[in-house]
C-alpha cells in the first residue's frame, strides 16, 4: 500500500468520525427541545368564561368574523330563515291556539344568535313579571353569572334586575372552554338534566359534543317552582311522549286556555330532542355542526363556520359535506317539508275545531263534567304534540317520520277532543269540520 | 468507408422495409375483419315472447338460478318477507275494514315470483266469476297472448277458461324483448296508461326502465266495464289523492260495504307509484332494481341478482351498492317501518269506529239521510287512503314522509266519518273512540 493511500484512508475515517459526532450531538439537542404547542399560539389570554367575543375574536378571526355574520343576515328559507317574521300573521290559527298566554301577542321567528339579547329584550312577552331565567339561552355572560350567583339565584332574579349585569348576546363562552377552546356544556340545567339520566358529558366524543352543545338552549324546558328555576323534563327520555308524561306525572302547566281551563303546554324548540329521536341523520352520525357550522376553507385555514343558520341558505358547502349534486338534495328537502307543513295545518284546524267546541259545551251548564275533563285532557296532549312539531326549527326536517307521526297522533287527540266535548255537552251540534277562519272564531290579529 | 461497413447498412435498410410491409399487411388484414358482437354469443335462439324461461336460462344461468330462488325463500322481514302469512290472523281489524269483500276471508302476503301461479289458483278470492284479468299479473305466458288475443279478449275470458293456455308464472318475458334481451313494458295496460300521460316507454333511460319494468304490475288498477279491461287510474297523476279523484270522477267502487252501503274501493300494490311519489330514493336517482336486483359477483362475471325480495334480507349487497354501514342503515329502516306500523294500526283503530258508528246510525230510521251520505264518503276516502299504504308493499319505506302524511289524513277523514255519523243519527253515543276489540266488533277470523 502507498503511502498516499494510508493518508486518504485515515482522512476518510477522520470525517466519518466528525460526522458521526455532529449527528449525534444534534439528536441530543432535538430530543431535549421543550414540545411545540400542540394547537395554537395565542395571541391574547382570554380569561375564563370571557362574555366579550371580540376578545376571543383576537385569536379566532375565522369563527369569529364568521359568526358576527348571525347579526347581518336576512334571508328566509320557504318556511324559516333569518328574519323577524311574524308566526301570527303567517297563520292567524295560532292566534286561537295560544289564545290567553303571550305567544298570541307576539310571536316572531327567531333570528341569528347575534340578534338574541335585543330581540328577548323587545318581545311583547317580557314584562314586570318575568324571572330572570328567561336570559338563560340570550347571553354570553351566563356561564361567568351561573359561576358567580349560582342557577337559583340567577333564575330567581328579576329579569329587567338581572338585566343590569348582562350585556352580551350568545357568544363564545356559551359553548367553549377559554383554555383549551373544547366544547363545553356550560348551562346547569343541562349539567343536571344529563347527571339524571345518568351521562357524564365529560365523557363524551368531540363528535357527540357538536351536538350536545346546541342543546345548551336548543331544547324543551320548563320553569320549576316559585324560583322558576330552569329544568330540562328529560327524566323519562327526551321524546315528546316522554316529555308529556313528565309534565303529567308532576301536573305541570304553562297556562289555562280561556273560557275552558284546559291546562296547557307551550313546547319551546326542542331541535336536540327532535333531531335525536332516532332521526336518519343522527342515526348516521351527523351532528348539528355537520349541517349548521360546515368546515370551510380560507386560504391554508380550515375552520368550522359559526355563521349558524338553516343549511338551505348554502347546500353546496352544508349538505354538500356529504351529499353529491345538492340541487336534488334541496329539492328533496323542499318536498319533506312541504308535506310536513301541510299536515301541520290540518292538525291545526282539527285543534282549532276541538277548542270551538269544547268553549261550547263549556258554556253549556247541562254538560258531563267528567267527559269535559277529558276533552281538555286530549285538548291538551294533542296541542302539546303539535306544538313539539311547530314550534321546533326545521319543519320538520330534523326527523320527518317521528314530525309526521306526532302529527297524525295529534290530529287524532284533537279530534277525539271535540268527539268527547259533544258527548259532554250531549250535542252532536259541536261535531262542525274546518270551523277556522278568521271571522268565525273571531281570531283577532295582535 | 469499409466494405463491411456498406453491407450492414444494406441488410439494416432491408430488414426495415420486410417489417414495414408485414405490419402494413396486418393492419389491412385486421380492418377488413367483421365487427365482433358487442353483448353476447347466444347460445340457442330464444323465440320472441318465449314463455318458458328456462330456456332463456341457457343463454343467462346467472340470472335464471338466481330467479328460481323466488321459488325456494321462505325467510320474513318484521313486516314482510317471503312466506305466505296472513294478514288477517296478524292484524284482524282488517277482517272488519275488508267486511263483505274477499280480502277478509283471505289476504296472504305476497310470495316470490316463482309463486305467483300457484297462489293466484290458490287464493280463495279466486271463484267462477272471476275474469282472465286475474292473470295479468301472474304468468310468462301473458306476453304473447296478449299479442296474440288482445287484451280485451283477454280480460273478458273466465279465469278458469284462460288458465288452460298458461302453465308458467312470471318469467324473463313479462320484462324482457328475447331478440335484444333490452327492459320493455309489457302489460298493454301499462303501454296505455303512459300514452294517456303523454309518455312514450320507448324514450326512457335504461335506468329508468330499472323502475318501469315493476310497473307492469307493482300498481294500483281496477277492471274497467263489463269486459273488466285492465286499467291503470293515472289519468290524473300517480298520487293516492290523484288516484282517488280519478275513482270519484267515473263514480268507481270495488264493493259495497255491509250494512252501511259505503262505496268502497281495495287498493292494490302501488309500489311503483309509491317510490315514484318524490320519495328521497326515488329523487336520489335510484331504480327498484338497484336495492331489489342489486349488481352482483360471480367469479368474472357481474350480473343483476334476479332472486328479488326485501332488501332487508341482504343489506349488505342491497344498501351496500351506495350506503357504507349496512348495519346502521338496517336499524334506520327499522326505526321508519315502527313508526309507520304503529301509526297504521292507529289509522285502523279510527276507521273502525267510524264503521261502528255509521252502521248505527244506518240502523236508525230517524238519521239525517245527506250527512249519513257524508260519512260514507269520507269512509270510503279514509279506507282508500289508509289501504293505498297499507297494501303497498314496504310498511312505509318506499316514501316515509308521503305515507305518514297519508296516514295522518286518513285519521282526520276516519273521525270526521264518525263525527258525521253521530250528527246523522243525532247521537253522541256514537262518538266511542277505540271500538277495536274482536269480541265487540263481531270479526271471525276466516
Amino acid at each position: 500500500m502507498s503511502l498516499i493511500n494510508k493518508y486518504s484512508t485515515l482522512i476518510l475515517v477522520g470525517i466519518i468520525i466528525v460526522l458521526a459526532a455532529v449527528l449525534a450531538g444534534t439528536l441530543i439537542f432535538m430530543y431535549n427541545q421543550p414540545p411545540q404547542p400542540r394547537a395554537f399560539e395565542p395571541l391574547v389570554e382570554i380569561a375564563a368564561q370571557e362574555p366579550d367575543s371580540s376578545k376571543w375574536g383576537l385569536n379566532f378571526p375565522n369563527q369569529y368574523t364568521s359568526f358576527l355574520k348571525t347579526g347581518q343576515n336576512t334571508i328566509d328559507t320557504t318556511y324559516g330563515g333569518s328574519s323577524a317574521f311574524s308566526h301570527l300573521e303567517n297563520d292567524p290559527r295560532q292566534v286561537i291556539l295560544f289564545a290567553g298566554y303571550g305567544f298570541s301577542k307576539d310571536y316572531n321567528d327567531d333570528r341569528g344568535h347575534e340578534w338574541a339579547l335585543t330581540d328577548v329584550r323587545e318581545t311583547k312577552r317580557v314584562n314586570e313579571t318575568t324571572p330572570g331565567t328567561c336570559y338563560s339561552c340570550k347571553s354570553a355572560n351566563n356561564p361567568r353569572l351561573w359561576s358567580e350567583m349560582g342557577m337559583a339565584a340567577y333564575d330567581a332574579t328579576p329579569f329587567a334586575e338581572l338585566g343590569l349585569q348582562i350585556d352580551q348576546s350568545i357568544g363564545c363562552a356559551n359553548c367553549h372552554e377559554a383554555e383549551t377552546m373544547r366544547l363545553i356544556v356550560t348551562n346547569p340545567a343541562l349539567e343536571e338534566a344529563l347527571e339524571r339520566q345518568g351521562k357524564d358529558w365529560t365523557q363524551f366524543t368531540r363528535q357527540e359534543m357538536r351536538t350536545v352543545v346546541c342543546a345548551n338552549c336548543h331544547v324543551e324546558y320548563y320553569f320549576a317552582g316559585e324560583g322558576k328555576y330552569l329544568t330540562f323534563p328529560w327524566d323519562n327520555g327526551t321524546r315528546a311522549e316522554e316529555i308529556y308524561e313528565y309534565y303529567e306525572d308532576i301536573g305541570f302547566k304553562d297556562w289555562a286556555y280561556p273560557e275552558t281551563d284546559a291546562p296547557m303546554l307551550k313546547a319551546q324548540h326542542p331541535e336536540f330532542e327532535m333531531f335525536t329521536a332516532d332521526s336518519t341523520h343522527y342515526n348516521a352520525g351527523v351532528s348539528c355542526a355537520d349541517c349548521h357550522m360546515p368546515y370551510v376553507r380560507d386560504g391554508a385555514a380550515k375552520y368550522s363556520m359559526h355563521d349558524i343558520h338553516s343549511p338551505l341558505l348554502n347546500p353546496e358547502i352544508s349538505c354538500g359535506q356529504c351529499h353529491t349534486n345538492t340541487e336534488d338534495v334541496v329539492r328533496r328537502v323542499n318536498t319533506i317539508q312541504d308535506q310536513v307543513y301541510n299536515t301541520k295545518l290540518a292538525t291545526e284546524d282539527a285543534i282549532v275545531d276541538a277548542i270551538t267546541a269544547i268553549k261550547l259545551a263549556k258554556a253549556n251548564p247541562n254538560s258531563d263534567a267528567a267527559l269535559l275533563e277529558e276533552a281538555l285532557q286530549l285538548h291538551r296532549q294533542a296541542q302539546f304534540y303539535w306544538d313539539y312539531v311547530s314550534a321546533e326549527n326545521s319543519m320538520g326536517f330534523h326527523n320527518p317520520e317521528y314530525v309526521l307521526k306526532l302529527l297524525a297522533e295529534s290530529t287524532n287527540l284533537a279530534r277525539q277532543a271535540q268527539m268527547k266535548a259533544a258527548q259532554a255537552a250531549n250535542d252532536p251540534g259541536l261535531l262542525e269540520i274546518d270551523t277556522y277562519y278568521p271571522e268565525e272564531t273571531g281570531a283577532v290579529l295582535p
